[in-house]
């Protein structure tokens, strides 16, 4: 394999956007595993083809149900004659473990639908936790025509919180008798739910489950008050109607100029990310030029402090 | 209170090194806690009186008996008159649960002895990762005078393979039935193992763990070959011959130069760390400044892609 020019790039984005899925899936690899300075010529020929899609996250600790709800929805979606895309975020560790490979035989379910694409993309050190291209990702896929962009975090506690970064609408998925709404305040999990999903909602205790929620939410909301659903995911009972709030909210956010503070806010955060990492690719090339070197040298024989040394090789990174 | 100036941080640093353990807790508050113009006026201060410690990193999956360990080493390293600090890195999550408060009690045990100093810390953030405060907490400790200090990570994964970064001597801790050698291998673990503890030795497939990283390391080891060790840690059994193999590997570090080595590649991280987080502080004053909004701005609306969003934000950062 020759090395990628901008032309390659171009090419790449052209097919995508016609709706060739190899070309969709290429990308995606691009983006997982891309130099930045491919990325950045893939990512600047289909931004300007992104922001039609819905993104909506579905977040929630393990063992509520989230891959089922997404099948489910994945479904109602389709007879509705919307195409989805899914991206699922798994953690990378080979500790946590857990049902990765059932969850994605059963997405399997829609396997021959040619409206539907489903991706797993690693989390990369942040365990549970979003990795810094999970948004090119999504921008990938909004590029690529879906209708609707659903985010699925198979993580824990910091994922649940950073999916509301990047998604338009936060479904928080609960089940009866998984982790109490108290511990899902602690998290900061209630403040980012645009709509609750009380999954498994046949089962004993989805009354508490939701009385819980709607005590939580007598203490304070925002101006959009979070309709709590009931759903049995696993017999798609309740999914229609949590499809609709979706949709509802979405309507709200558009209406209400809510939805671009969010891109706002979520442009800003993607900059920096991008910033971030520009600069650290330089301190890269500093590195291999031998200068972080010498100054790493002169603070592991105590001569100048950690401080010291970082502001010397913020003047390399800046000359 | 008032804000802090350099004096304050002249006199805190030479109460710490003088022993005040007052002193070592609020410097370690600020380490967590204090803003990055106040650490670093800290750690010039402290910075020349570090490297005399012998820094020793206790990783593991959960379960395997870590701090049980921990207290255990202390109580042998106390009767050889050494003084010791404890740094217990705690996930932040409230997901995460487990053993925290029942571990800290048990630690109880030095809480009379002031030989002995034990903190948690939180990981903010990286679930189970270390907080890139922890090696700006261990030069503190290092400043403090401690002979020995221990680095403790209660998370998995990331942290296991983390914590050989900042120590000088990672004791990998495994036990019988927890999670095999196959899958620490896996997970890079075994790389960063100078020593192993198989704990809870007298339960049954002990002989079988040992086998396990016996097989492993005959694939190939490195110049050092990581002795494996049987511990009971709760009947105080075998941790005198781990000292002694700590203490082995660590001759064995200074007199092949491995230890100015892993110091001049720590040194090199934590400059690039902390030159990282002084331009994402700059970010923050752009950012507050209005002229990320402009270019945020530019990009929401399909103006500009991000990537020319974060190169005109890296050029205003290096104004």
């Amino acid at each position: 394999m020759g090395a990628m020019g901008p032309t390659d790039e171009a090419e790449l984005a052209e097919r995508l956007v016609d709706g060739d899925r190899r070309a969709l899936a290429r990308a995606l690899s691009r983006v997982e595993d891309g130099s930045e300075a491919v990325l950045a010529h893939l990512i600047a020929r289909l931004h300007p083809r992104t922001g039609n899609a819905a993104l909506v996250g579905i977040t929630g600790s393990p063992g509520v149900g989230k891959s089922t709800l997404t099948s489910a929805l994945v479904a109602v979606w389709r007879a509705r004659g919307r195409s989805v895309a899914v991206l699922a975020i798994d953690p990378s560790s080979p500790f946590s473990g857990g049902a990765l490979l059932g969850d994605r035989v059963r997405m399997g379910d829609h396997a021959l639908d040619s409206g539907v694409f489903i991706r797993s993309m690693a989390s990369r050190g942040h365990l549970g936790g979003l990795s810094w291209a999970t948004p090119q990702a999504l921008l990938v896929l909004d590029a690529a025509g879906f209708d609707v962009v659903i985010l699925e975090t198979v993580g824990v506690g910091q994922a649940e919180v950073e999916v509301a970064g990047v998604a338009d609408t936060t479904v928080v998925t609960m089940a009866p008798g998984m982790g109490d709404a108290v511990q899902a305040a602690k998290a900061g999990i209630l403040e980012v739910a645009d709509v609750f999903a009380v999954n498994k909602a046949d089962r004993d205790g989805a009354d508490r489950a939701v009385r819980e929620l709607q005590e939580m939410q007598k203490l304070g909301h925002g101006a959009w008050l979070a309709p709590i659903l009931r759903t049995v995911a696993a017999q798609s009972k309740g999914v229609d109607e949590l499809v609709d709030a979706i949709t509802e909210h979405r309507e709200w956010l558009v209406r209400e100029g809510v939805l671009r503070e969010r891109r706002l806010a979520r442009a800003r955060l993607q900059i920096r990310e991008i910033a971030l990492a520009t600069l650290r690719a330089r301190m890269g090339e500093v590195d291999e030029g031998g200068d972080l070197d010498q100054v790493a040298d002169l603070v592991a024989q105590r001569q100048i402090d950690p401080y010291e040394g970082a502001a010397r090789l913020v003047a390399i990174v800046e000359r």
